[in-house]
């Protein structure tokens, strides 16, 4: 553990106490001029720490910046986060992620950042990533899968997600199929999982999620919102917290899938699902388009159109538009 | 184009005949010293030129290296080897064209090399790439298909090296599906096809094709050979044609299967298969193991196999056992 941490983790162990400067710099056997440094850092960082003469020092507040102490304190999960780096601002997190990967990033190895410059949606296109208030995480994963059934990963994703808006906030967030986490028929987050693959393995799969927890509408595209707007409520969220929560019911449910396959989570899939019973229209590789009334989800997680004819067709990924 | 090659195109230019040192070093606008400087680093990688006092040099004999100016010397191809990279050894070429890709190389990008210290074949296996005689090329390609249509390239590839050692050689090479080229049931190469993909495209997909040309068979694996060894040849097939021929007839059949899809090239396919008609154990992922007759590659190129029980299953990718 690094001196910063151990500061950080003596502070939060005598929360609303003081700790005197000698007690702190005796216990991490450094000098009182080495620990003033340490606290200067840690304000630069964001954490507000009073010092009061003949007391010494109380942590006050912790920023809410997704900083890997903040997010690693008392966090309980076994893979996922394992290994996080952190960026203040960032390209991508999947461009990180996907790098650290190739160079052999163990599973559950995070990216998470506080904005992305760049930050990608799916077919190419732009995931807007302000810098206020938004989680933009990617995480490496190396599921013994076959390339043809990584769109499952995406929907474990969109599942945990869901779950987490909803354990965090009580907001009813749902799954727009694929990858689209709506609040109230606006896009709150989605998924983005790139992969490196070979035609009968995978190399590893990165987990892109993007959320939007305490972001202003009016720094989001239209027709996006974020839980701190859809829950009317005047103080931000924690995303520290947020992103501690997501980890372990992340990890819950891809150790489901991991163990039990697919019909594991199909069923929370399709109760979270917005678009069964809706007339939809699909895109294909932005093509070819069909409409009709969505009906099901399948055991592989493609989509069940029942088309203005009659038929039935499936669909393991494409570009849904909720029509009624 | 570089002063050494052409230095060399010159050459080439004026084969059989004497090139003074005046005329060439007046119309690439140098030196006689510097000429000088450029024949002795043209004879450092192979090449022998002669030099006689009053008559001038002349180019006795190119080497038979994958050079990049030796390729590139009227080669027929528009996409494939528009760009090279050549090295003499290297670990991967898939994973230096792997990079290219990610930083944007255009589609048609060649990485070749003389030996490989790490070369990969299928599901983490070793490709045993010997400096003696082999062929190892990794291709950028940007093909506008989905994920799961990829195996599609691999069979492409098949075909290609297949018709590129019947016009080469005369030999009779078969594709044992999906990837193994064989030349009288030995194994005489091999295609990998790696990817970055997202779910509902690909992104680039890295086409590594490794075949024996020269390479004698003790420093090959059990049940491997070269062309040269089937052959019976005393001498040695050029290497750099060999790779001529295989990027104009990799271009035409690629560019056949962009235009009208896999159905174009099935019937080759088909016909160069030495898998259909056997019977054969298919093994998936390690793991599930089949038995049958192979009676059809279907029109997404999997292997429709007759079970014992008489029915049929198909597979997209697998590990074939020819039995009898």
């Amino acid at each position: 553990m690094k001196k910063d941490d151990k500061i950080l983790e003596l502070f939060k162990k005598n929360k609303d106490s003081f700790l005197s400067g000698r007690e702190v710099s005796q216990s991490l056997s450094i000098s009182r001029q080495a620990l003033w440094k340490h606290i200067e850092k840690l304000r630069e960082l964001g954490y507000t720490i009073e010092a009061v003469p003949h007391l010494g020092y109380k942590l006050l507040q912790v920023p809410d910046k997704t900083l890997v102490s903040e997010i690693k304190w008392n966090l309980k999960t076994k893979i996922i986060g394992s290994e996080i780096h952190y960026y203040e601002t960032v390209g991508s997190t999947n461009n990180i992620a996907y790098e650290l990967a190739t160079e052999g990033a163990r599973e559950g190895t995070v990216v998470i950042a506080d904005e992305q410059t760049k930050g990608k949606g799916r077919l190419g296109r732009e995931w807007v990533s302000p810098s206020e208030g938004g989680v933009y995480i990617s995480c490496v994963l190396r599921p013994d899968i076959l390339p043809n059934e990584v769109p499952k990963i995406t929907l474990v994703a969109a599942v945990s997600a869901v779950k987490t808006i909803r354990q965090f906030s009580g907001l009813k967030a749902l799954i727009r199929w694929p990858n689209d986490i709506l609040i109230s028929d606006r896009k709150a987050g989605g998924i983005l999982v790139e992969l490196k693959a070979e035609i009968d393995r995978i190399n590893f799969a990165i987990l892109g999620i993007g959320l939007n927890i305490n972001t202003s509408r009016r720094l989001l595209p239209k027709g996006a919102t974020s839980i701190k707007e859809e829950s009317k409520s005047s103080s931000d969220f924690s995303r520290v917290e947020f992103v501690k929560v997501l980890f372990k019911v992340l990890e819950k449910e891809y150790l489901k899938f991991k163990e039990d396959g697919f019909r594991a989570i199909r069923n929370d899939l399709k109760s979270y699902s917005c678009t069964l019973g809706r007339f939809v229209s699909i895109t294909i590789s932005g093509k070819r388009k069909f409409h009709g009334k969505a009906v099901d989800i399948d055991k592989n997680g493609a989509l069940v159109i029942r088309l203005e004819n009659g038929s039935h067709e499936t669909f393991l990924t494409g570009d849904v538009t909720l029509i009624r």
